[in-house]
């Protein structure tokens, strides 16, 4: 296969993937902001989240960024304005914001100095806690602890669930594929003995 | 918050997570499955995929397993068995089969020794690479080489892309949520100096 298609294809294959903004800010109060697929949870206590680096000049700005001032903004991609996420992957140079570019605006919240998107209704400040290296590809795991979440409330169920479909939450396929979701249904924590009951939205047995 | 409300609540944070069951075997020929919402694309060359191990003793043999055969499989959930699939996460002794507890069934391709999920339709075998403590959290970060794929043909697109979508794939949101997607649009690479351009889903313009 040729490299493009073939990346195509190796994307596809982990499933339906997050979409984020990672927003940063430089030493001179310069503003970054890149898509990335690769966010995931890593635990609930201490609260980590981490995502992939890879080797490559784009999503530069936004290591350098991340190391120089430990801070950054995590920031879920909803449907009206998935464009202009997907645009911040064009190849900026580094005294292009892709704020700018792209059309998206920052929002500041003290005492973060990190810009949030202003567009994004759930996002979140991060503190970077650890960079792994991996020499297998030469890409990085970036290691961060939550520190504040901006989030309509209402989404918000009794039992701590956030109802990201109702926030109209993109997920990614491949490189370049964005979708939103239809609920099958909660389910109800499994245990051996008995299977799990199909629960609503806010965790009521159905 | 209580401890899982908490869990709730920041497992919601990093947007969609895919929906995959691991499957491996023990040198006795016993089976083992068991659900991850954290595989994550890690590089298309060479083909590498990683997951989050938690320090649980309930996924504990799906790494004991891995780490004496070094193989494994990954099966992308689709909603006709989610159900099944959200099972496999209750806490069934080593002895026991989560595929016989849940009516999941083995299929076996020579020459992979791992089993995968028959019901699956999207399903590969990996090879252990590394595998990365993350002292932070006592989880650990796994590392694989994607080896064979199976994959319905009519999913693949010509430019490399697989329609999971078609393929009924889901995702999770949360602990416990589970979403068939929608398709907004696909987008064409992004360039510095103009906007992309929607695509259909065999990536030509629309």
């Amino acid at each position: 296969m040729p490299d493009r298609d073939r990346a195509r294809f190796i994307n596809s294959l982990s499933g339906f993937k997050s979409a984020n903004l990672i927003a940063t800010q430089n030493a001179d109060g310069n503003s970054n902001v890149a898509i990335f697929s690769s966010v995931v949870h890593l635990g609930a206590s201490p609260a980590l989240v981490g995502f992939v680096m890879r080797p490559d000049n784009n999503d530069r700005h936004t290591l350098d960024n991340i190391i120089n001032t430990s801070e950054y903004t995590i920031n879920q991609v909803s449907a009206d304005f998935y464009q202009q996420a997907h645009q911040t992957s064009a190849r900026y140079t580094k005294h292009q914001s892709e704020f700018e570019a792209t059309g998206l605006s920052t929002h500041f919240i003290d005492p973060i100095k990190a810009p949030f998107v202003k567009e994004s209704v759930l996002k979140y400040a991060v503190e970077l806690k650890q960079i792994i290296p991996i020499p297998l590809n030469n890409t990085q795991f970036i290691i961060g602890e939550i520190k504040l979440v901006v989030c309509a409330h209402d989404a918000i169920q009794e039992d701590g669930y956030i109802d990201i479909e109702q926030l109209h939450t993109t997920s990614i396929s491949g490189l370049d594929s964005y979708h939103t979701s239809q609920r099958l249904s909660r389910l109800s924590y499994a245990k051996p003995k008995k299977n799990s009951r199909k629960l609503s939205v806010n965790g009521e047995p159905l």
